[in-house]
């Protein structure tokens, strides 16, 4: 390694170590702090934020990169160092890219906006919103702008959460998707053999449910030794290391679903981050390829795994254990039908698999309009609840339960939600690639043996970290480009069987 | 304010807030950091650790922290910027004294050396640790040499933990307790009226524990919502701001005690850091005056509060709701005597009000004539042995029990013991303060009135943080300095009335 190349290393592991530390700021805000601490919670993260910043985009940064690139040039483009400098010139250039005065603005403008934002969903008033949307608005723009983009002001967003995805790409992958999702829901509406999940509502107590998620999660291969479970009012997966990766759930003691599939998901989450290789800690490799990668394997452990036929005889037997009242006279294929029933529903978050992705298709297209000024924010509400109306048959009977719902357009992050829907793609098409690999799969997991499952996923997506780009990893793993097709398989064979269409 | 003062308090609370990210890392390590990952957290603290010191250290500070105090020169001495800039003055040349070899060898000794001892300890081989502790001595020689002394090698090391505190003072002191200390413990061991403890020990649920001590420390004043009680293997309080004081404690199922007092001592540090006034947060000020005022309020609210006549009439009624079986039958009177037993132990940690002291002196001794070259490392095993049966008519059946017990040594913390005396005389003193300017104090205490006791406290100690050096606060809050009279007396009359001596 050349010394230029070690020198920017070790800068790096110690920035890192400092974003470690402004994680567990972030976890413990979430999990443990007490409620008074909010305004020094504050300054603690943005001082620590401040340093990371002004120590990546120090001069001497660039100096070490641009020589370190120098240094390797001709070598293996494929070695881990070549694609650490690849992925560190992508985050430099973009960090370098954006005016100090900017991201300070965008910080500010943030932090009040979902002050407004709380309050104008709480009283169910988007006029109240609607000013510091526009403005969100003009700084996300002017963000993009700085960014530089090809084809579409959108890529230039997409890229910071989905390295390389194109607007376009997306844009004609969800168009493909749309109708076959339109039509699988109507019909599944107009089933003769709806699914009734009643059976999941009931008294499940709180410490009851941890014993039963912790074994769950941990069957599947979260590693506790390397990680925890705790409670917060919004499931989240983090981590300050690989070694140390962690989930937080949320118990709901009247529906047993809410925290064992939030479990699950996060747990999918925790398995990608605890399978980082060693040697790739605390450098730029050791994390996600993308959030969209991200997702695909939370996605992968919640519902491919966790929502399947198979998962359900493994785990069945643990929930008469510890329910024994509710679960004793319940045949598995009750509940495994429980489990999956589809209703299109208000909430992109409580949503199931198959409506999911039409209420990230109807963000995606409204953020599109809304950056590229087709749409004006004035006339977002309606927009919304047209197309809810649209691809759902549901309108929203209020903007709290529509516009407002997600904390996402006041937090500055537009452009990320196609990563959930890419997530779910993704996560089709190493199902299938699973399948063609390890033949037995289903009736492992049936077993309780998740070991092949989960030594495929490590040997062909987490040990990767942040290597490849996402694009690259898709096509390695599983052989071919991104495409919907096997996860719009998925769906519809496995919901034509459920509801017998 | 000048622009001098101004820009350097902005800096001093980057520092700050960097400091207190630190300490949440540390606290996480004490209570929910999963086991795997002890690596990743001693880098992310090294880390963080080494960017404070060194913008601690820069010569910006050292500039800007000059022409602050030829800005200020000739204003009110005891005005908060004055007292700041002093403090920070005696943290800045502090910091600079020490060359940053001796600061790196120290740490990576102090690591090293702490792995050494819990081996040793295990293994209750002094000679496994031997030369560890000479090293230790060695840096630490090193380290007072560097930071300068007028009298005594154990004034420039006392001085970092009490400001201001001078080896012959202490000694002086110490000397005079020592005779009063052995005879009041031999008087006791020879009473014809033993305490008889066995009504703490038995079966106390720990849920019922945690309780019980959150409705005890609540009633004293600790706010739960600016701080929180978590378990650790060894009670602690931590800080990360005036509004995040957080306590631990440790659960015995068979012995109430423990997690009682452990917790009620734990409470009056944080009450302390609770108490410090909002415009000293993240500035030098927001600090202890020094860990001897940090720990007179933990031993008071532990001790003279906790331990009092007084608070069993008010804990009582608590006690019997919270264990009907087990205190049903039991008079208060006994219960008071109870959890006051005195009787020679091996282990400080565990030792009662009377013998706790003579567990000091002895190490405070012994650190002095190790510094000195007086006593071999050698030889210190057999030191210790002969001073235990001096003092508290107890040898020791191994080092584990003796020599070994203590975690200071290996930490590089060589001149802290003398503190948790100090702490215990300046409580002695507060609480004589108190009882002149509070006549009703014990039968407000006995009723459950802690506001006028905490008021006092507020007003005379806490809200002061470290704005005075030990001695002045103490002057200024008691009348008078430092005597150890007041903390004799106060164990002399508690302990003739419940030995009837």
């Amino acid at each position: 390694m050349s010394e230029n190349l070690s020198q920017l290393k070790s800068r790096m592991a110690k920035i890192a170590r400092l974003g470690e530390a402004a994680a567990l700021l972030e976890w413990d805000l979430q999990t443990y702090m007490p409620p008074g601490a909010v305004a020094a919670r504050a300054e603690q993260s943005a001082t620590l934020g401040e340093f990371v910043h002004e120590l990546f985009t120090a001069e001497e940064i660039g100096a070490l990169l641009a020589k370190s690139e120098a240094d390797t040039a001709g070598t293996d483009a494929d070695s881990d160092d070549a694609r650490l400098l690849r992925a560190l010139r992508r985050d430099y250039d973009r960090a370098i890219k954006l005016p100090a005065d900017l991201v300070a603005e965008f910080a500010r403008h943030t932090a009040l906006a979902q002050d407004i934002w709380q309050r104008a969903r709480a009283a169910s008033d988007f006029a109240a919103f609607a000013p510091a949307l526009e403005k969100m608005l003009d700084l996300t723009r002017r963000q993009a702008e700085a960014l530089g983009y090809k084809d579409h002001i959108y890529e230039a967003l997409l890229d910071i959460y989905e390295p390389g995805a194109r607007q376009a790409d997306v844009a004609a992958m969800f168009a493909e998707m749309k109708p076959a999702l339109i039509s699988l829901t109507q019909a599944i509406a107009a089933s003769a053999h709806p699914v009734d999940d009643r059976l999941l509502h009931g008294d499940f107590p709180i410490e009851k449910q941890k014993a039963l998620t912790l074994r769950a999660v941990q069957a599947i291969g979260y590693d506790l030794q390397r990680g925890r479970q705790d409670e917060a009012p919004h499931p989240f997966c983090t981590s300050f290391s690989r070694d140390d990766v962690r989930i937080t759930t949320r118990f709901d003691p009247k529906f047993l679903s809410q925290a064992l599939y939030a479990s699950m998901h996060e747990a999918g989450h925790g398995l990608y981050e605890q399978g980082f290789p060693p040697e790739y800690e605390a450098t730029p490799l050791g994390h996600a390829a993308s959030l969209g990668i991200h997702e695909s394997q939370s996605r992968l452990w919640e519902n491919l795994v966790g929502r399947s036929r198979a998962f359900s005889t493994f785990l069945f037997p643990l929930l008469q254990e510890t329910f024994p009242d509710a679960f004793a006279h319940v045949a598995p294929e009750a509940y495994y039908r429980a489990i999956n029933k589809v209703a299109p529903s208000f909430i992109r978050v409580e949503a199931d698999e198959v409506t999911y992705n039409l209420h990230i298709l109807l963000r995606f297209e409204l953020e599109c309009d809304l950056l590229t000024g087709k749409l004006a924010v004035s006339d977002l509400p309606a927009a919304w609840n047209a197309k809810m109306q649209a691809y759902l048959g549901i309108t929203p009977p209020n903007d709290a339960e529509g516009v407002l719902q997600d904390v996402h357009w006041s937090g500055g992050l537009i452009g990320y939600f196609p990563t959930y829907s890419i997530g779910n793609l993704v996560s089709g098409q190493l199902w299938h690639a699973i399948g063609q690999a390890l033949p037995e799969r289903d009736a492992q997991v049936a077993r309780g043996e998740f070991a092949p499952l989960l030594g495929w996923l490590r040997e062909n997506v987490h040990r990767y970290g942040r290597k490849y780009l996402p694009a690259e990893l898709i096509q390695k793993a599983t052989g071919e480009p991104l495409t919907s097709r096997y996860y719009m398989d998925y769906l519809t064979a496995k919901y034509r069987d459920i509801y017998q269409l």
